[in-house]
């Protein structure tokens, strides 16, 4: 298998760690730089436990060098910033901030601060390969969804494909997500103490996600996340309202239309046994990405849902995946991780 | 302060014990007997270890004491059997299933079992309060409300009573439960490797609770329910869309007039630092609800949230606080624990 | 009933709240004054939001009011600095930090910083009533103990008294505890996603608390530490090897000997059901204490446990306790709170 | 590479499925059956939902195919019951029950009852590679070590090589361990409400794993074992007291020497940063062990830690590990799963 260099800038945060364990295990990269500010020098075992076996130490990131893959895990704002370098240094830039998810700048200015570097939007291609395969192949800049974003572009894409919604529809989502989600900073409500066990509404309305599904579903959404308790993990739940009648016959037949070719969705939709429904639990620390459905005859509702590993297919695993349709690598390579049963709150 | 004998029928399930807990420690209630088939004779420490000190055995169901008000805390289905000989030994009845919940016995048709004892369920006033202040007083057979209606209906009602929201309107009400919500019989499904940290949609649709506020707030609702990871809490998000232009000043003064006057109701509406809106940790343990709403311009939304901890003003604090009102007590009379704070995932 | 007006120092940090918790519910205590530097003129409940309803806002350090017992809950080394101005301020000061705990200024600098104020070492009485409850009546200055070391006095004491175990004897002593002992500051080991799920070995030696055993219980310890997931409580388990032979029967007279009159100490020791032995969850938001033994013939060994809550017996509870002594109030006076059940992780 | 084909008995308890888990993802084993009485017929992802796109259903136990190898998940009693038509089976059988971990019979009436198929005990290796390899390789009946015995086992064995220990010294052995160790039948006691965030003594004497270390590593233990809140993980503390002097470097000559060469062995012992003592968390999902040591001068005392999680290093993931040895393979193969960072409760 032909081999790529690659290298993690903003190394020692959750999702640069996360990219770390997947490219090391990844048969067809190599990594030869991991970044990072504050840990230059160190081991990358030293931050991320679960590598303490690799030897491997941050450089600064003030020295980038030449590889094939450069994939940036700075903080939102950051990599524009700094695109320039990166796509200096590596003919295939993966970014997994927010920097580049939105194809329009005037949508930066609504939701974000304004954009630095404007000219580089219309080269960057959503990663999402189950919404964007297409356009990934032999892209140079590729920006990572947003997890919450993911899980609901994966749990609605069948209705909208189907045209069982549409976009004047209102559709309601409540996002449950893990303390992951909030990155390695810490402060005070991230504390364990303050964060545990809670159900605490933490946007319940204005998040910046919700551009990225008018943006890449022509979809209007009531948008409310909760953190709930787990570290990883992002579940959706779509209320949708189709205009017309709908059956579990036809739901079925649009999600397998959607996704029976997909490696890594799967859809689970009642089945019996005790996981009956998408939950991130079962995904934890994979690629995978479940999606369902329910049917609510009374009030003629869908409730569609999306679990993933909001580090995973929501960040790191989004972009190796997209890297390798962008490299023309098989999809799976490198992704084949499983879940573990059981497990507590991951 | 004058004194009521008491009886806990069902005193070993997670209910029976809470309200023996609350019972033990109210000054115008002493416990003169709890029962349990299964526990018979033993105290009711070997059960409920916070009870421990507690000199008290329980007996058996078959012979019940007579006593001023009798509690009982029974499955689903057990309490219409057996509602004649409570009322027998009881001048005031406070069930805490769901078997005198609804005022017609159409409703249990739809939404349970055919109901057994239907002569009774003109006597059954509703538990809560907030709803239904004015009818308790008196009353000889109350019933305690459903945990989630519980807090759909106290997040829900200012908005209703303000006539943002009404009847034809679609509202979307996604709740968050903790695992004690299934009681303690165990099962698979809730062993703890099985159980811990989900996100489970475990009533994508269909919830029974949805019969409640109809029946008491005239709402219908696309209601959904998933167990998350604590042991203790609901928390409702409510999503409604009022037919007319809603400022956040409308929003404060409809919750203001629903609860200023209510000794167990806060609004907790966005204000600063770590707990700016409704939280089930933040009540845990006490007959506390945290209700609070957030504005959505964009889609013309507002969220309602509702927050208390299932057994207390879910079930058994509600019904001790529907004793107090029905006895013509202080209402906080026993019920004014706080929470904790800090705390986990209780 | 008297009343005593009452000050707490520190009152933003989590001792400081549960301090806050009990005194509002103490019926001998008015809180006149809570400071705190970083919240002034914020309410208590911003920062403690089981506080929510309370009519009280922080105030200044620098201008303590006059009241008859002021609670000091800063971190240590803190209240040396101030505790003239603490002891002008009140009649009673109640210490929660480390400062007064240990009798001689020669255990602080062996254990701690060289003490800056040892005149008034000589003053303190060791706040746990269990073992000191005679000097406690009348004090004017109380040092409450350490959790883990409480914890385990508790344990070890009947074992000590009994004359089963003496300071030649190496005794091992294995404490678990939650995520509340490290306070409200927070720090990246403390961040939710980090300390999540932990069994983690934070103080394998060289614990500090291993000072009150030798200066309370003249014990000798192999003394660790393991952080494991909870927010709040401390358990003890002390595997202690007695010279002579010893009987379960030997043990259970050791234990009631001990605590049969102790209104906050309870033994648990191997009777039947779920909660066999002392349990930190249990007792949790409470001011007891669980203890147990179990014997292990083959090893002539005892196991003694000992379990509470940090924030409660093993510090806040502990301080309104030694107060109710120390001013002649009935003992268990604001400290009838019972625990929990069932309750996930508190 | 030549590849095996592979049966799973037991395929739907929490060791069986995590059986599968490693071998269909190895490259060495084709899995041809995985049997449950329970579940015959349905698909092996019904019962763990990581495994839900796999193409295997559960077969009746009473059918066993011929393989090469077998891997016997039933629970204590039930392989030696079946070993004749185990062995009949396959070439191999490595069997993860308590039933062949002990080499002499008499060991079997004092910590287990009678065993019904003693014959086969003297063909049984223990599977454990870092104490056993050399006996493994052509091995035909493979026992795996229990969990708790092996993360002692691990922790302690360089002390006993480097004979900083020996047999006459009592070592207290302080064990906390997941949810997951108790299988997945369930019972009131492991139901979540009550299993949630427990410091359980659930062994405080007699644990059955004391045997092992008696017949592997010579070792007398003081052994005590908690419930712990997690769903996978073993992490025991060692409290050992060595007859001579001992340093810091004595004890890395030691650890190093035991395990420099063990591919699934890491010693953390003390460096920087947030996780410097072994723990489970970080191992979860993977069969690699933590090992590590803290020095107690003032005691005399060596603190040593092993982490794994039990069902990994502590079951299935030895299972494997010996097989590969047993069969001449690489012993890594199929076990290069790495751990997640940062993870929550696994």
């Amino acid at each position: 298998m032909s081999r790529f260099t690659a290298a993690v800038v903003g190394g020692s945060g959750f999702t640069g760690g996360e990219l770390l364990r997947l490219l090391v295990g990844h048969p067809a990269f190599e990594v030869v730089q991991a970044t990072s500010r504050e840990y230059e020098n160190k081991t990358v075992g030293y931050v991320h436990p679960n590598l303490r076996g690799l030897d491997l130490r941050f450089s600064s990131p003030e020295e980038l060098e030449s590889v094939d893959v450069l994939f940036a895990a700075t903080p939102h704002g950051v990599s524009m910033q700094h695109i320039d370098s990166f796509r200096d240094a590596a003919g295939l830039v993966v970014d997994l901030s927010a920097d580049f998810r939105l194809p329009e700048a005037d949508a930066y200015d609504e939701w974000y601060d304004g954009h630095t570097a404007t000219e580089h939007l219309a080269d960057a291609e959503y990663a999402l390969p189950e919404l964007n395969r297409e356009n990934l192949a032999g892209a140079d800049l590729i920006a990572a969804g947003g997890c919450n974003a993911t899980a609901t572009l994966l749990a609605m894409k069948p209705l909208v494909d189907a045209g069982f919604v549409s976009d004047g529809d209102r559709v309601v989502v409540d996002v449950k997500v893990g303390s992951s989600e909030g990155g390695a900073g810490g402060g005070k409500a991230s504390s364990h103490p303050e964060r545990s066990g809670v159900v605490r509404p933490y946007a319940p309305t204005g998040h910046r996600h919700e551009a990225e599904l008018e943006a890449y579903l022509g979809l209007s959404t009531a948008f409310t996340v909760h953190a709930v308790e787990m570290v990883r993990g992002a579940s959706a739940t779509c209320h949708a309202f189709p205009g017309g009648p709908v059956t579990k016959g036809d739901l079925w037949g649009a999600y397998r239309e959607a996704y029976e070719d997909e490696p890594f969705v799967d859809v689970v939709a009642g089945g019996g046994g005790t996981y009956r429904y998408p939950e991130p639990k079962a995904v934890a620390g994979t690629n995978r990405a479940e999606v369902g459905f329910a049917l609510d005859p009374g009030n003629k509702r869908v409730v569609a849902f999306g679990a993933i590993d909001n580090m995973m297919k929501g960040s790191a695993g989004q972009a190796v995946h997209a890297a390798n349709v962008a490299l023309g690598l098989e999809e799976t390579t490198g992704l084949d991780q499983l879940g573990l049963h059981p497990v507590g709150s991951p």
